[in-house]
């Protein structure tokens, strides 16, 4: 079976019929020939995007609405999740296919993300993520990762669970603020090194810490990279102390990212110094973007378009002009698939056929209008339409 | 002729019927007879939304798209804008009514816009917005600032074209950064004060410049409006000073601004320090939201959605409980009908029929969603209907 997709501009540049075939992009230009054809209209046509930092197994999408009176602290909102797990009835599989399906109907054809782990709920959030990937291994491919929300050494067990998760089939240890959640930066940021080493896995780490504190965690993070070998397989996600206001600092921190080929993570936050995106892809680190945690007990937004993800991106940098934005349309697609190691990821002929087409004259125009995907392609088949996934969500 | 809104929850609470007769709400309740009736379907009933801070002039809609290759500094783009007017031919009556049908189709029934003044292009700018005014006054509400864009004091014959604006029917006097851009601190804001004396008018500064340089400016302005008795009829846009870190100095300022009944809008702008909403509401001063430019010579962003900007001054603010959303909406309805010194705004029996309906479990939802508007009302009437204007644009 193949298929020509008629009329679209790759990356938002000249018209041109695309032949799909096999799971593939087989060719580009005209008068090619194939069993079935799809119009693309002139709209753009896109990589899929990657959502490369997310939370599938605690989103409320589809339950009733979570009224939030969480208290300020940090230690308030991850104690209360692992109360509300039980008290709403929040269900791995069924949330995280959710998810899952308005992802896919948004244009995003891979997705990294975390699941917690912890000594309460043990490891029903990875088993939940583990079925849905099964269930959805037709419309998106994911990646996992191990993550000790409600922290690791301070609870006896958790490692243990995290091995666990590895051996069933997660992909990365994940971390969080080793000194600001875990009190003992070492033993943490050595023990997530250490699983990652011994099960040959990568590592994700969530490092909210601010300035001084978060750069000596991202200095620990640099000499773990470097003393084990660990070039392109570490991630740091968040990363706020790379918005640190000492510039030679933040840029030692870039040299030593770039040296390691560790990949940063960013939400593009409006209320936190954050990484300069522009500054970090300049200086060859890669740069992906994430949703994070969407419509859960942490807060109320997001809606897992990553071309809303690259427009906050964007503000969040001050990117203006069009040359900008194409570095925000890099960040949630090719950004993405560095960090999630995929292959034949892109538009040549021979790569793979997840492909978005969404309306727009250029970049930055898809970027701020945000129209609904006209189609998804995943493996080669249309996913999603005009906006709604074929596939149905729970 | 009166009209029955059935089944609609005023600010996400209980369902009730509206009725709307003589472009007022006439009562709420069950049984209410009218002459038509329209269906709210269980949805959230809002009073208008209000856009505090635009520029209607100088929108981009609808033209082609404008490849952003602007320099970094602000002079930059203000030069750039005041060439590319001729070069684009950006006509300020076609391009204002653009962005007032798609205000509109946001749900929007109240406009404060700023319109360029300078000595290249004179008062085109504002005749066009008056023409539009007008034009479109069964749908939408609008004020205007006379700006000096280009600067004021260096640019001579400028304060003329402004005091030319005022008595065309121009309601606020427009300023910009009293230092960074103008020069002449004391002089501008003197200057600016003396024309809204004169004329009876509001004042509306932009003022941009950050920490202390900006605090001293707020202090000027906070002093003259003290000084002229002007409490309530003056606004500061922007107000990046605000967000200066020393905690003892903003509480100073928020003092002088709550003392003088001085009004703040903000973009909740993501890459700068900015006004901190709950803070100043707290202290009793009136916060109201704009889009600012929007898809124009300066950047590409903006879609004139109210909900969206309430979700943006959300996140730059980290509000994340039910409580905070609700301080968001508040900003972008009451908070700009007051700056806008509206009569008969709200959802009282009495208020003018102005109202948005839109569907959402609660006024979180609502902004998080943003869902299309099911129906906008204004003087009473339909004017947008699941999403679009029912009223043309050029």
């Amino acid at each position: 079976m193949s298929l020509i997709l008629k009329n679209v501009r790759p990356m938002a540049g000249a018209a041109t019929d695309v032949k799909i075939e096999n799971g593939k992009i087989a060719g580009f230009g005209q008068n090619l020939t194939g069993d079935t054809t799809e119009d693309g209209k002139g709209a753009i046509l896109l990589p899929g995007l990657v959502e490369a930092h997310t939370h599938l197994d605690k989103t409320l999408l589809g339950m009733p609405w979570y009224k939030n009176e969480v208290g300020p602290r940090l230690i308030d909102k991850i104690d209360n999740e692992r109360e509300m797990k039980s008290v709403l009835g929040i269900d791995s599989r069924r949330q995280s296919a959710r998810q899952i399906v308005q992802s896919v109907s948004k244009g995003s054809t891979h997705i990294r993300s975390h699941v917690d782990v912890d000594t309460v709920h043990g490891l029903k959030g990875v088993e939940g993520v583990l079925a849905s990937r099964d269930e959805y291994a037709d419309i998106v491919t994911m990646d996992f990762v191990a993550f000790p929300q409600s922290g690791m050494l301070g609870r006896p067990g958790t490692v243990e669970l995290m091995e666990e998760a590895l051996k069933m089939g997660v992909e990365c240890v994940g971390g969080i603020d080793p000194s600001s959640i875990e009190r003992d930066p070492r033993l943490h940021i050595d023990t997530v090194f250490a699983l990652a080493d011994r099960y040959g896995k990568m590592v994700d780490i969530h490092l909210h810490e601010p300035a001084e504190l978060g750069a000596f965690s991202m200095e620990l993070i640099i000499e773990r990279t470097a003393a084990l070998g660990m070039k392109g397989k570490v991630t740091v996600s968040h990363a706020f102390c790379l918005g640190l206001s000492d510039d030679a600092y933040v840029g030692r921190m870039i040299e030593g990212l770039a040296e390691n080929d560790i990949a940063i993570v960013t939400t593009g936050p409006a209320g936190r110094p954050c990484p300069p995106v522009k500054r970090l892809r300049d200086a060859g680190v890669t740069v992906a973007a994430g949703t994070d945690g969407m419509r859960d007990t942490w807060g109320p937004y997001g809606n897992a378009d990553m071309l809303e993800r690259a427009m906050l991106v964007g503000l969040r940098n001050n990117f203006r002009r069009d040359d900008e934005l194409d570095i925000a349309m890099e960040v949630v697609t090719y950004g993405g698939a560095k960090l999630m190691m995929l292959d034949g990821y892109g538009l040549k002929v021979g790569d793979k056929a997840d492909l978005v087409v969404v309306a727009g004259e250029t970049i930055a125009e898809a970027i701020v209008n945000r129209a609904p995907r006209a189609l998804v392609f995943k493996h080669g088949k249309v996913v999603a339409r005009d906006g709604a996934c074929l596939k149905a969500a729970p």
